[in-house]
């Protein structure tokens, strides 16, 4: 997580305050249903939620009693017992530090997944205003690079949209699989603490029982989570992309929004350069980057170890706050992004004619000839256009074996750019119920 | 691929034949929905259904076809049209080559999900046999490598049955992914191909059609499936490593099925190395591998490019014959598995009476003792067994201390197995729905 | 492995055949060696060799065999005795499967990367010819896609010819990690095998002796090799990008060669596409994927476990051949490159003027202007051709603020392209060490 | 970068004040090589190294003006100016800000592998003094994790000795990659700047002029670096996970050393485990994983884009200092870890006998019996010993058929220890030049 990258909300998340915070209320949920089995007096776990609730932990206490201990929790327990006094031994009965580690970070990741949800119907929003500003911008569809047929910029931006709205079902589908908790003891049997309990902290936190956890919730979870995270943000990338190739200076049918007072390069003053979105293709880079490390997670020996550990202390803050700063700036640049129809205009018309080069060949074969004798024709037109500037049109129209299958009105018929978009609204309706 | 790690069905779908009768299918589906709009005439779609589908496509033909125009669905069509004849010009009608190509994806990625979903019901039921077999084989449960408490060998069992029942839900969401078609005409406008040929295609093909394709299927659903096999792959390793742990001769408590005549060493007679699972760890490492590229592929330039193809031509049969063979030989690993509950009994009493130190240090808390009194109390005798070899009920029984705190009767009560199985009813509920 | 991307000269390396060749000459070669410790008869040696090197090895068999020993070593050993008889008994002695295993990849590995070598030297001196061909060829720089100043479209083959001059000395790295010979026997102690076996077989192998071979040939140095293939591959990927951009409609500065017959889509016959060098972006990302699971191979168990066989099986081909495709089909791409250096004119001046702004600015601070204010004064006319298509020269000279600094000559001279490259030979010389 | 796993001096390197430190010099070095030149005056330079020499650079300041201007080398430049005066006009004359970035990043990673190469020096210390002293520790060799013959415990650091040595080599190539010095001007054509600038900074400090950096460093060099860094983690990694394994309950031959104060558990206090590897198998996954991003960054659009920088921001802290921290961590663990000959030699006689099978498998072979019936007969009395506990040497003796090949005292020479020692000499003089 470096600041730069980063945004306060989300950042709050992984904050040790916060960790702590979430830990105690593990152990006194917990405390609740001990008592109400009667395990521990109900008096303690009311004691312990007074007072711990109303303590303010000392995040450089803890971490000069952990110097001591080598271990996190019992150096949280140890501050605890500090604010709660001698009722503190009821704490943590029969439970191991995964426990509260484990349903903590489902805590988090929770919470995290709540925020990209967020993030992204902003994203989801923004797309769709942009989208219907745009629905008839017409604009080349370009295959390879290279101008295909005509499209419009609405529909590109509704192919986001319908990629960022399966992004966001991923999401739901992610977030149910690391909102679990474990309550179960060493090596996950509940031979020390009942199941009763955890169905009762899992209820408080909004999270599901673990089936089995022995001792830790099983890492394919977080795979599945992590690897989701990646998806997402390679779809991020290829908007960021997209926008990148829009806005090339030989292009320029797009271009991220300048503010007054930037200044896009130390030595030519000219430049504006789309360094949000080239931003955005190196942030996709690395959450993609840590779908793997959390894959080999998994397979922890045994019941479990803690391999897993340090790579979550890492990926766990630096995927989420990196992801939801890489959604937010993305929104910042599909809102205010310039759009230029005009340019899009000249740049499909470079080639004049050419990219109704299919109508023709379908309208060839139609009128009964061959296949490969109707691209043949087109084909020998065309490269006249690419290669010497020519005009299609007037090429096909001075081309005899053409005229003999199609009549002047025929061909010119099929230089018609309303051809292109009469789909467009089906488009729109697939994607987002109405058009 | 490679023989040694394939299976004939899954081979199948990827072979040259399968993927021209599905491209001949596509094109022959859409010609009966031309045909419906009287687009081309029945007679033709009749004709190309006939003569194409009593057709054996002629692989090498296609391949010397394709050597000269350099585009594989051209080369395809051309030798179709010398089964078809004249109305061959009635194919592949305002399509393009990415219509057959993506949807065919779509069909063997289907198909193979199919036959990974059989793959995992088949471990599913292995799991589940050997699992009721050894509800109550109890066994240590390890964390760190080191000796924890007491499970049994039926909860490690039903641990991995709810990690591949994930894994499952996981691989109906990632087919649900890929099963899409897409039959929409140059950068994907519909403009030479109304959308009903491809809602007829889709549903001939039990897939749903794209919202928006833009020439091609968009990749992040590719992604999603081949981050969702690697996930899978994960979990296989992480079962495949429980098994070489358990078969370590220090451990031996299960171990591979060993054939008669197999052997182990070509220098060591003795051997019987788990080879079974190790080739599992590798396999994994593979498919986890093509996560990668699927995510790189996601970012194509505009409305499409061709280097996601490249990448799709390895991975689409690698990651799945690969994973169909993992999960295949997993399967039988796990029918087949020699377990020494004997082994597990003698391993777990290795340090006699360690495995009870939590009861005690419960015990002890519970008895008035603080946390930290009771931890050193429990510490000190425990280090005695380690070190020593002593015996550590004897030592709590010697320890003045810890009798001031609990009777004799109470110590020796808490060195009973059962104590630590008693919930393994719950837990087998829990993930079976019974008991 | 598929044909579609594979050379028959990096194939034949992985066939069975060459497989089986090398397993024979180790055991030859250290049959002599054992004969020439007296360890077994010199006849026996000599037989070896004159039977089994005259024996066509019949895969079909060792697969046979396979089938039942489930040991490929020893399958292929029991089909040698088939060809020398009696003697055969003295093969193998002291050795193990590993020795032969791994000293024989290493032998491919090693001949694989001959190859390579020689593809990168094609490739470099089809950079070094067209380099120098288009030394003063001169083109707009580009930073962010965006226009920046000029440069020659020369030195942007320079890059790439430094770029893979790096990589051939890294790929000569790589060769040395991986050439090593190990034949050291059971966990590696020698006691059954003595050292100077090892190092007759690695002298006559043109490979080193493991220092420490715990049986297996430590695979960090796997690691090391394929990790270096994959970034050779992201410079084949660069590179491909490149052409990628310069081939777009609306930039085609240069194209990838079109040969007569092609046809770049089968419903639009204009369409000439870069679909080698976006294929060798896919094939980029699948040879960097491999590093991945040959760095987690190199954590094996104890002196060594088998879960690296299975991913070797496949990158081992898999990376070399695709690599050495990829690396040829750039060759291709560049010697035939279609080049258009009045394109890169036109698209230079695109912004007519622009491109001198940073001249200006330098200019204006050298005549006693504040960095902040010329930075302001450049910027300001700047955006006039920018947002307006202005003249910059022209807006300059009639900015009173510029020429209270600067006299009109002293702008018009900052207009000169010459300026721009003047230093090419430097660059030229520090590349070839020749201009 | 997270504290737990950070060190101090590693983390100074990539702090803002390093950073805007090494920025200067580059500056002020660049204004030397100019006033030599007669670019700028030489007074110029003189105060700028004065008055920037003594300022103590304010990283808000900074940030607070990058607020605005959106860019951090103008910010620091503006902020430079504050210090410098007038004269601070002549400073990054011709320069781009990449000029200064990117030389800067040579810088930081240098200083970061010298760090980096002292741990390997300090790591390789440890391992050669514990190899040394356990030369002649003799342990069981274990392929598969299954018995094998009779290694040493020195031997096995010995391996671990050359896997790093290696490594150390490696990481000199990789800082001979990435310390190279650009200051080339926009495009990295030499336009604004002689190239003799370069060469004076490049010499100042201890970088190499970049042939042709065409504004930027090419990334190719970045992707060597950090996936050489990945391999390093990797044999982290590896040594981490063996010391795991020694570590089992069951095993327990070497031990990381246990604190006084240290809890293993919160619920178990006699849990001793292998925190510190499991923590580096964590941490390798980590720094490998950073070598993905750092190759997807070679491939930049043109002269330069600016994706890479903020996967660089990332991993260039994270990937060294992680690094750094595992690399010093195990050193510790091998300095202190805890080796139990004892618990060897009682494994290692487990199944007394076996481990000498191959010895008799030889022997009757060179006694004229057949490879086939040798491995027959070894076989079956191996089983015995195997399934039935029976002593190997007592079935051997009373086996006729191997009674019929070898008589009872060479039957009992080939169960000597000293056997499969003998060579280890020889591999430590392989490894360290001494034995």
């Amino acid at each position: 997580m470096i600041p730069r990258y980063s945004r306060p909300e989300m950042v709050a998340i992984w904050s040790p305050e916060t960790k702590f915070r979430i830990w105690f209320e593990i152990e006194a949920h917990a405390c609740d249903a001990l008592a109400e089995l009667g395990v521990i007096p109900a008096s303690a776990a009311k004691t312990i939620w007074e007072k711990g609730g109303a303590a303010t932990f000392d995040v450089a206490r803890i971490d000069e009693i952990e110097a001591v201990t080598k271990h996190d929790v019992i150096a949280f327990l140890t501050h605890l017992a500090e604010f709660v006094g001698p009722d503190a031994r009821f704490i943590h009965q029969g439970m191991t530090s995964s426990d509260v580690l484990d349903t903590c970070l489902s805590v988090q990741l929770a919470r995290a997944t709540d925020i990209l949800l967020d993030d992204l119907d902003r994203l989801l929003a923004a797309l769709k205003k942009r989208a219907f500003e745009h629905k008839d911008t017409v604009t080349i569809g370009r295959s390879h690079g290279i101008h295909a047929e005509p499209t419009t910029f609405g529909v590109k931006l509704a192919q986001a949209y319908a990629e960022f709205s399966r992004c966001r079902e991923r999401l739901v589908h992610a977030r149910e699989e690391i909102a679990t908790c474990a309550i179960s003891g060493a090596v996950g049997t509940f031979a020390n603490i009942d199941p009763r309990i955890e169905e009762h902290v899992a209820e408080k936190l909004g999270l599901k029982p673990e089936p089995v956890s022995t001792q830790v919730i099983p890492r394919d979870r977080h795979a599945m989570y992590f690897a989701t995270l990646g998806v997402i943000a390679s779809s991020v990338e290829r908007l960021a992309i997209e926008i990148r190739h829009l806005q090339r200076t030989e292009v320029l049918e797009a271009e991220e929004y300048f503010a007054p007072g930037q200044k896009g390069s130390s030595a030519m003053p000219h430049k504006r350069n789309p360094v949000l979105t080239e931003n955005l293709t190196g942030l996709a880079r690395m959450v993609r980057a840590f779908a793997m490390p959390a894959m080999e997670n998994v397979a922890l020996w045994h019941e479990r170890d803690i391999s897993h550990s340090s790579v979550e202390r890492m990926i766990g803050p630096d995927a989420t706050i990196t992801l939801d700063f890489a959604l937010s700036r993305l929104t910042g640049v599909i809102e205010k992004l310039l759009v230029y129809p005009d340019n899009m205009l000249k740049n499909m018309n470079k080639f004049r004619g050419l990219i109704h080069s299919q109508r023709v060949l379908l309208a060839l074969t139609q009128a009964g000839v061959s296949r490969e004798d109707a691209y043949r024709l087109v084909q020998r037109n065309a490269m006249k256009v690419w290669e010497h500037g020519a005009d299609f049109l007037e090429e096909l129209l001075a081309d005899k074996e053409v005229t003999a299958a199609l009549s002047e009105a025929e061909i010119r018929e099929k230089f018609d750019l309303g051809y292109h978009t009469k789909h467009v609204d089906t488009i729109f309706r697939r994607v987002f119920g109405e058009a």
